[in-house]
């Protein structure tokens, strides 16, 4: 992979999401030498792609790109590489541009959308997890307008104005919301010669009610909220399949050309692993993010399960854990490599917010819940402060106020067509533990 | 096409670059069932498609979605199509989502570059008329560092770093000139352990000057600019060949990975119209801008030809003369429904202008030719004022200001990676004209 020999300790990091980025930024790089890897040469900042998928704003303000943040940085090595597979026995792992060595590894890998094994789903809906996958659905919900224009089957123009959203979290209902927003207060400008009327929002949730982390009260409002913008709610529903048309539930049929899938994720595992180390799709840490079986190998972030009795299944897989894992995990290898010895993590839960539309957030702050305005002028904060770069700060703030006094969402352009799942996106498959 | 019918008169237009839009927006709507054709749903800025190619600028903000320009206008109609042919005796026009007839016709459809008949150059240079190629040249530099990173062959390295622009007029000349700036000022720090200075700029003039449309005060100006930025100037020199690595001149050798053809475009012509019509792949077209042979098709901007004693070739192939066609036209085919005569169209030239790079700028304005940083700021200024909507001025103004502090540029993002023209573009062939 071309990086220099050298004699300091070489920390190999995958992945520059939120945890890998904090951990790569806060690593003492004078006594190591750091490389980090990404598939991508941009950072994203995931809980904004809705946004993207939606025209609110243009994927370049929620990328970052890494070398930026590294500038001059000695010892500090940056790839853009696919991570294969690893020889935990040699300490090394494969990736599409040769092979590295490592004396620390942090899987920092994050999640993947799980569709959980159903592969006629997988094949036919849109996920958003990256940005390429949040610009295909901003064209297809655009091509689908521009081609119910075209048609006079009522029935064909129906499906192509019906969307479904499968997940009641936050993405889901953020999504939902942002959806709404467009058929309310923009399509119908752009479109008199359609009747947006029969363009339909619908969301699905297995359970009982929507953002089943959230407090009982937020779940209410982003409920009435989403009412309010005529989102179709479908409570205590299961999407069974999907074949690009016929969506299949246990209450209500449904037809529809897009199908989004916000129902879960699953952590982006690398093959090599033992199965002892896996649990749940994801790799088993203790309290130092050190995995099952192995001391100089880490995961944090949304691939890593670390167990305690708050957390019986791990932390959620959201920003907030990776930062502070990555931070955490920071602090303890410079303690290591000046023979300090390492500090359990201790996660702070910061609370969890959602944006339903303009003036309607939910936002759970320690005991307090909020909504409506000010929840939402604090979700536009922290979000501003939380982007990465100054440039991308500011972007995104014309967008949000020239969105506020226009109900506008200005980007609504296909620049590259959307022409099926197949051609760009290789189906993922589940990853085998090894043994 | 699902136009609804109407008793008034039907006016097609063909494109929504800048003639097009201008006249779609001044066309009488009350008189006129207007509708608009173009392969995209948005308006493309193209003289800043450099900064997207070169990180300076998102594709977002010089893009605009044409539906919005048009909200709830009556008697207008969008659609997004390709024509492909016209069929001048029963006055319709025939496209990939159905076949319509018109009244009026206006052909706005703008150019693309010209590759003189050189196959081998086309299918292995870079080219910069539309969004989704800026991106992949955009995609294509940085990809092409990432990979001289991982090379140990010199020969190898240097060819990746070796960028070669074709043809010294705005385009060449401003593309070499952010590629300079990114040599200079951001590259080095990104790729601490990659010697930049192996990267080259070449630009390759034909001619024995830059910006051969300047005064001469301008041309040598530019020529300083960018000898001072370290790109390597060539005059007098024409590429005869490129096949991917060897670029084939009447002067040096050169051998480079990265070949933009900025020399030259020609007319975007449609299928269907008499030889008699065409010169020079431009429809000729008299001072009403009528085509040759018809009373009730027009043409504008870089696709039509208009010749007169100043102008004996037609207009400059640049946004004026279009916007000003698209203007005068505008009156005259309001004034036709209302029964007064049309008027001449008179070019009023209102003066050139480059940006070489920040406070490095050349404009000649009437009589007087400006450099340095006053140049620089009217540039920006003119530029601001002439993108469409507030939001993409706003979003121009933050990157630019940005710039300017900090010396970088942004959006250095493989969003996509380019993996070659075949697959994505199809080569285009030269028009036909047919009897």
């Amino acid at each position: 992979m071309n990086i220099p020999d050298s004699s300091l300790t070489r920390i190999v990091i995958i992945g520059a999401g939120f945890g890998g980025l904090k951990l790569a930024r806060y690593l003492n790089k004078k006594d190591n030498q750091v490389v980090l890897i990404d598939k991508n040469n941009y950072h994203t900042f995931q809980p904004l792609l809705y946004q993207v998928a939606t025209a609110g704003l243009e994927p370049d303000s929620i990328a970052h790109a890494i070398r930026t943040l590294f500038k001059n940085e000695k010892n500090f090595h940056f790839r853009i590489a696919d991570v294969e597979t690893i020889d935990t026995a040699k300490n090394t792992i494969h990736t599409n541009i040769g092979d590295l060595s490592f004396d620390k590894l942090i899987v920092a890998t994050g999640s993947t959308t799980n569709f959980y094994g159903n592969e006629e789903i997988e094949r036919n809906a849109m996920s958003m997890k990256t940005i390429p996958e949040a610009l295909d659905l901003r064209s297809l919900i655009l091509q689908n307008l521009e081609k119910a224009l075209l048609t006079d089957d009522l029935k064909e123009r129906k499906e192509l104005m019906n969307f479904v959203i499968v997940g009641g979290g936050p993405t889901g209902v953020e999504l939902a919301g942002a959806l709404g927003e467009l058929k309310n207060h923009v399509l119908h400008n752009d479109y008199p010669d359609l009747d947006i009327r029969i363009m339909n929002v619908h969301l699905v949730q297995s359970g009982d009610r929507l953002l089943p982390g959230f407090s009982d009260k937020a779940s209410a409002k982003a409920e009435k909220y989403l009412r309010d913008m005529d989102v179709h709610l479908w409570l205590n529903t299961r999407v069974l399949n999907y074949d690009g048309q016929f969506v299949d539930t246990n209450v209500k049929d449904l037809y529809a050309n897009t199908l989004i899938w916000a129902a879960g994720v699953k952590g982006d595992l690398i093959y090599g692993f033992p199965k002892d180390a896996i649990v749940d799709n994801r790799l088993k840490v203790n309290q130092f993010n050190q995995v099952e079986g192995f001391e100089h190998i880490f995961a944090i972030g949304d691939v890593a399960c670390m167990v305690s009795e708050e957390y019986p299944h791990g932390h959620p897989m959201v920003a907030q854990p990776a930062i502070q894992q990555g931070l955490r995990l920071a602090k303890n290898l410079n303690n290591l490599s000046r023979s300090k010895p390492m500090k359990e993590f201790k996660y702070s839960d910061k609370g969890a917010m959602a944006t339903i539309g303009r003036n309607k957030a939910v936002a759970d702050l320690g005991k307090y819940s909020f909504s409506g305005w000010f929840a939402w002028m604090i979700w536009i904060f922290v979000h501003l402060v939380s982007l990465v770069g100054f440039r991308n700060k500011m972007v995104a703030l014309v967008n949000w106020v020239t969105q506020y006094f226009s109900y506008n969402k200005s980007v609504r352009l296909i620049i590259r067509p959307y022409h099926g799942k197949a051609k760009e996106q290789p189906v993922m498959k589940d990853v085998e533990p090894e043994n």
